[in-house]
């Protein structure tokens, strides 16, 4: 299979270009004291600061502008307890259309109110994958909406991938860019920009431990799904899908995982050191470089933040928190 | 007397090219959802990015920098628990000086381990200001080292008015100009900058109810000392200062307060929309805004966020935290 076929350069270019009117060109950080400490340049493109607090706002955004208006006068919709959820209802209301968000009923009330804030239409389901599924197929039945799916979709795969491509635009010669991989719809997208954009650059993804599905299906070179796992890094808890996993066997040049315990370090480190907001997930990689999981040193190295959504009363270095 | 023969125009516009090989040209955020609630064009200056942290490290820079090499060689020295005691520590080790910092014996371990990892030698000694004072005059007695007062100069105060200075070259027809007052050293220097480089703009500040001396003394028209104010906002509970008090009466249009649940509101607010990590001095002018005590709409104004240093273990709205 070449999957090369499937995304093509174009489809990243026309993406960014269709998606650029409504989400934010967010900005590259650099720290001389992180410079230091890893004896490497290191470029953060902070996607903490993209609209709805996360890079899924680029995927949502190109998924709806490419849904067609008749479609759109019936919705979209989707799964999710995460930011996709935002970022669908967040996309749908650009276009006067509606989101339906199947949550498990189990979702935090942060998260259902942020829905709620950007207009996705709520309902909820018990919080097994099978109930988020037959409840999607009802409402989907039911509405004729069409479904957006978190990740496994080319035209989020290519959203995804401008996140890169804006900082292989910014920022020269860069020799590797990490990820992290839950789905993978961001990890796939970052790999094809660079395949595309950075030829000689490598792709690097970190992964949780507990959450090691993209580590196991890469090393064994067939798809292996997680099983509830349980890693603070809510946003990577999902496994890789059809159209994700091909694209990373093919263009990603290794995973590494990290601990629990690194999670929580690097995200500290970056809030008191960088001054940001970032959620567990975008700390992963950082977590990886931290651990000394990847060779960086001398080298220009790209970081995707994936995502700023925290829930500020509950911090996981906090206890009671 | 007419503050404005002290402090020139020149003096800033030096002190802006002495300081910007060492320090950060903090970036200027916006945000449409902020712009939106307010009905206005917000700029925020965002010295949480700066070294060290805050905007403190261009006053100290200034200062150090303008200090002859025989009296560095000896080293300089102040009294602070704050921001002040960490910038000096670190612009000190910029000219391979040595800083001598008098703490209180109550200080945060955090601010303590701050201070040395900047290479700063700390005196600890009572939590009186009397105690503060006498310490720091027996050490500069030992070491013959020059003060530096956190506020109460003018290098230091044309140091911090090149954060406006950068404000206002960057982003063109300001209205207004905000910025928190503790012992006036950053609010002394924006309002010369707006005075100089932004005529037609109005400089308005931000003080805790908590620690209004400002207010007092600015609407008394005389110094008048805060009482040991136990606001939330440590890097405001200094009182003005004979320098910078007429420089404030003079160039400062206003001054509004806040209460200490508007402030912590605010703090939050910024944390979880603008994904910024600040100080709760920080949102003070930012929480004048959200309780309507300054009218803006339609104006274009910048706000100086001077830091982010903030004990993560210890946030104002979680309990126990």
């Amino acid at each position: 299979m070449n999957f090369s076929t499937q995304i093509q350069q174009v489809d990243i270019l026309d993406a960014a270009k269709r998606i650029n009117p409504f989400i934010n060109r967010t900005p590259v950080l650099t720290s001389q004291t992180i410079n230091r400490l890893f004896q490497a340049d290191i470029f953060l493109k902070c996607e903490n600061f993209q609209k709805v607090g996360a890079f899924k706002a680029r995927g949502a955004t190109n998924a709806v502008l490419l849904t067609d208006k008749v479609q759109l006068s019936l919705g979209v919709a989707t799964h999710s307890s995460g930011n996709h959820a935002q970022a669908l209802s967040w996309a749908a209301s650009l276009v006067n259309s509606k989101a339906f968000i199947v949550m498990p009923s189990n979702s935090s009330k942060i998260k259902v109110a942020a829905v709620k804030d950007y207009g996705g239409m709520i309902t909820f389901c018990e919080p097994t994958l099978e109930s988020r599924e037959t409840t999607l197929a009802e409402i989907l039945k039911k509405t004729g909406a069409s479904e957006i799916h978190p990740y496994n979709n080319e035209q989020i795969i290519a959203g995804q991938a401008t996140a890169a491509l804006e900082l292989i635009d910014e920022v020269h010669d860069l020799d590797v860019i990490l990820a992290p991989v839950g789905g993978g719809g961001l990890l796939s997208g970052t790999a094809l920009s660079v395949h595309y954009f950075l030829p000689d650059g490598k792709v690097i993804a970190a992964e949780p431990e507990m959450a090691n599905d993209a580590w196991l299906s890469f090393t064994n070179r067939k798809l292996i799904p997680s099983m509830n796992p349980g890693t603070i890094a809510d946003g990577l808890r999902t496994s890789l899908g059809s159209i994700t996993f091909p694209i990373i066997l093919r263009f990603v040049d290794g995973i590494v995982t990290v601990s629990e315990e690194s999670i929580v370090k690097a995200m500290r480190f970056i809030w008191e050191r960088l001054k940001i907001i970032v959620e567990p997930s975008s700390a992963v990689p950082f977590a990886a470089l931290m651990d000394g999981k990847v060779d960086i040193a001398g080298k220009r190295v790209g970081i995707i933040v994936s995502g700023g959504n925290v829930d500020l009363d509950h911090l996981p270095w906090i206890k009671n928190g």
